[in-house]
């Protein structure tokens, strides 16, 4: 134990939410307290704990907290200086607890994605109203250390874009779709049966929850309010394994990728199905692992990978927070005061790119020309086009076109309604320059 | 600019060494002034800067700072809050002169891995003393934020391992010997010729730079003290576009990979060429960037990657650490108080690894026999072995062993050259698990 351990008073937790995090924020500082003193030159100790059950077999023994059945009393606790949110949920007790941890002057740790989304900018306002800070490097890509690496490591940065694939269970589907040629569904329920999804399917599918990661991070990127509202979601549940397999051959893999940059028009944030290239970091990443793609303007571009998820991980990056308030690091929540963050203007897919299409068209000399001319009344160029060959009187053709607007993708995606070669609804898909 | 910058002082810099990185700190200081303002709450500004030429052209304008011939007047003037130490070298002006800035409380950063690698116990003890703090993100790596990831992001775990390939003139070359198919020699003239390697290329191909960098990230990772002399150091001089190939034949890159790890005997810390998986996060690095690998108990495994050079990716991290000090952060140099870092024992390769071999044998029958057969002696299995089609009276031939110890691959080259069908010295390099 470092000489200034023994003097500086040790650093009391409060945690509420006692699952796989809670239970791996324990284990770290039940198993760890030498290092973690050595490092912040403090002790780090456990005052109270509170969950849903008191006695719930976890692993690790909270006989020596103080039991609290109400988050919201321990977090006003006079023995707790850092009240550790792990209850998740953007409303209720987890919110609750949240502000009266603040009003009482406490910091707060917090892995809940959804409550920052959401409620980010009010709490932030409000911590640093009463001299705390809240801290949320859990809430985004788990073990990655993302937003420190934004908020600080690239604080000399004006950032160009940020990207990231940060649902793993959303990866893991892809990938496994790929891998082993099943469809959607299937894959759905398997991950299902192995307990990856949420509660709400949709939080993971529908890409909400990736969703509220990437507004926390546009936020700290482009020094802007939280604004998961004006996120543009779509989900994988339409990805088909015809897709994935068309995409492969053109040399793409399909990802659910989060795309947050400043436009001349405002503040674009998607969160939708996308094809990168096969050979780039995003489009080798296979299985439940995230990844963050940061682009700044003197950095260029860095890349971090790592478990998005799971108790380790997770609890690594709660200690962080924890570690870093020890060590007397006080920054603003979103890296500058909030009442400084500006309100961006919403924009929605402004900035060209190339699309993915792919189609059936009736088997009959002429169709793929009527195809190839609505592409060109609406100003959209084809950089490559695949027919492939087929048994039935279908011909199934996939296009890679060059860089279009959306207004002219939609364009000529009505103009295709009118050639009436198609034999089902076509599927487009964004290509995203990583 | 955010409320507090009006009322907080500005942060003064001293600026010694006006090279890519040196310019690049100045640009970002004149052209970001606001956005670094809004996020540190802080204006920063340069009061004097030193450099061997005052009058070199270098696309900024030095005209509005003061100008010191020597940098160590220049670090212990009244005005300068920060010394930034952009020079370079293990001792001489960069030495003395971030000691006078220590001696007059200043803080320090610097991108010099050298002087830390070599002097940086001595310095943090004095820095510690003296209430100062020295940071050098831009020293490991350039715009990758690993010394942060590693002391911050992932404190609150017990490091396993640090890899890395951390520089990019040496994965310039062996990509480009790969890609081109030229030797050795012919590239290192090229990379020379681009203006790639140091005054003394020793420093790039000899692994010295890159050993600085791992002896940095060792003491971090494992509490130790920084010990450049204990890593095991081999260059890529010896790297054969054969061996290039054949290992890819294999499934594998060659990498100069740093690697340093705790083990029951000691501090392992080894700079060397190595073979990693093609499919790796490690294997696919292209060209002159640069990737580290942090593994940690709880974290599992996360992977940096980014540009390890370069006047913006350099100054990026330059800058990190200037806005940390604007923000307050003060942490000890090594994450942990000077006083409080062991001296580690250093061991060398104690862990198990499977080999790469590559040898040719005389044409004869029962000549692989007795190779193997060496292997089988010194407990060496083999996992893998390929003997290629031959023009001329020598058969080539590669062999992957299972895990096996250095001291028994020692003995087991010591056989090989008993058996008298050898045609030439046989090529061993490590696989490391990644």
């Amino acid at each position: 134990m470092s000489k200034t351990s023994a003097s500086a008073s040790p650093l009391r937790l409060g945690i509420a939410g006692l699952g796989t995090v809670g239970t791996g924020v324990i284990k770290i500082v039940q198993s760890q307290a030498e290092l973690l003193a050595a490092r912040t030159g403090r002790e780090i100790t456990i005052s109270a704990v509170s969950a849903r059950s008191r006695d719930k077999e976890r692993g690790v023994d909270i006989g020596p907290y103080d039991w609290e059945d109400d988050a919201v009393v321990l977090a006003g606790r006079d023995d707790v200086d850092i009240f550790v949110e792990l209850m998740g949920g953007s409303d209720g007790p987890a919110k609750a607890a949240t502000e009266a941890a603040l009003a009482a002057g406490k910091d707060v740790v917090t892995a809940n994605k959804a409550l920052l989304a959401i409620h980010g900018q009010e709490l932030a306002l409000q911590a640093e109203g009463a001299g705390s800070v809240i801290r949320f490097e859990a809430a985004v890509a788990g073990g990655i250390p993302v937003i420190k690496s934004l908020t600080e490591g690239l604080a000399g940065n004006e950032i160009a874009r940020v990207m990231g694939v940060m649902n793993g269970t959303c990866n893991y589907i892809l990938t496994r779709m790929e891998d082993a040629g099943l469809p959607y569904d299937e894959v759905f329920a398997e991950a299902d049966a192995l307990g990856f999804l949420e509660a709400d399917p949709n939080l993971d599918v529908g890409g909400i929850d990736a969703g509220h990661k990437l507004a926390l991070l546009a936020s700290i990127a482009f020094g802007t309010q939280v604004d998961f509202g004006a996120v543009e979601l779509e989900g994988i549940g339409s990805i088909t394994i015809e897709d994935i397999r068309a995409a492969d051959d053109m040399g793409y893999k399909i990802k659910l990728l989060g795309v947050a940059q400043m436009t001349g028009r405002g503040l674009e944030q998607r969160m939708s199905p996308c094809l990168v290239p096969a050979s780039s970091p995003l489009g080798q990443l296979q299985g439940g692992t995230n990844m963050v793609v940061l682009e700044g303007d003197a950095v260029g571009q860095i890349v971090l990978r790592g478990a998005g998820a799971g108790e380790g991980p997770t609890a690594s990056a709660v200690m962080a927070d924890i570690l870093d308030i020890a060590r007397g690091v006080r920054l603003p929540t979103f890296g500058q005061p909030a009442s400084t963050l500006r309100k961006a203007r919403a924009a929605r897919a402004t900035l060209a790119a190339p699309y993915y299409l792919r189609m059936h068209l009736v088997d009959k000399p002429g169709a793929l020309a009527k195809i190839a001319s609505a592409l060109g009344e609406a100003g959209i160029s084809i950089d490559r086009m695949r027919q492939y060959g087929h048994q039935d009187t279908t011909a199934p053709v996939l296009i890679v076109t060059h860089k279009t607007t959306s207004s002219a993708l939609d364009e000529a995606m009505m103009a295709f309604e009118g050639t009436g070669v198609l034999v089902d609804t076509p599927v487009a898909i964004r290509i995203e320059d990583v």
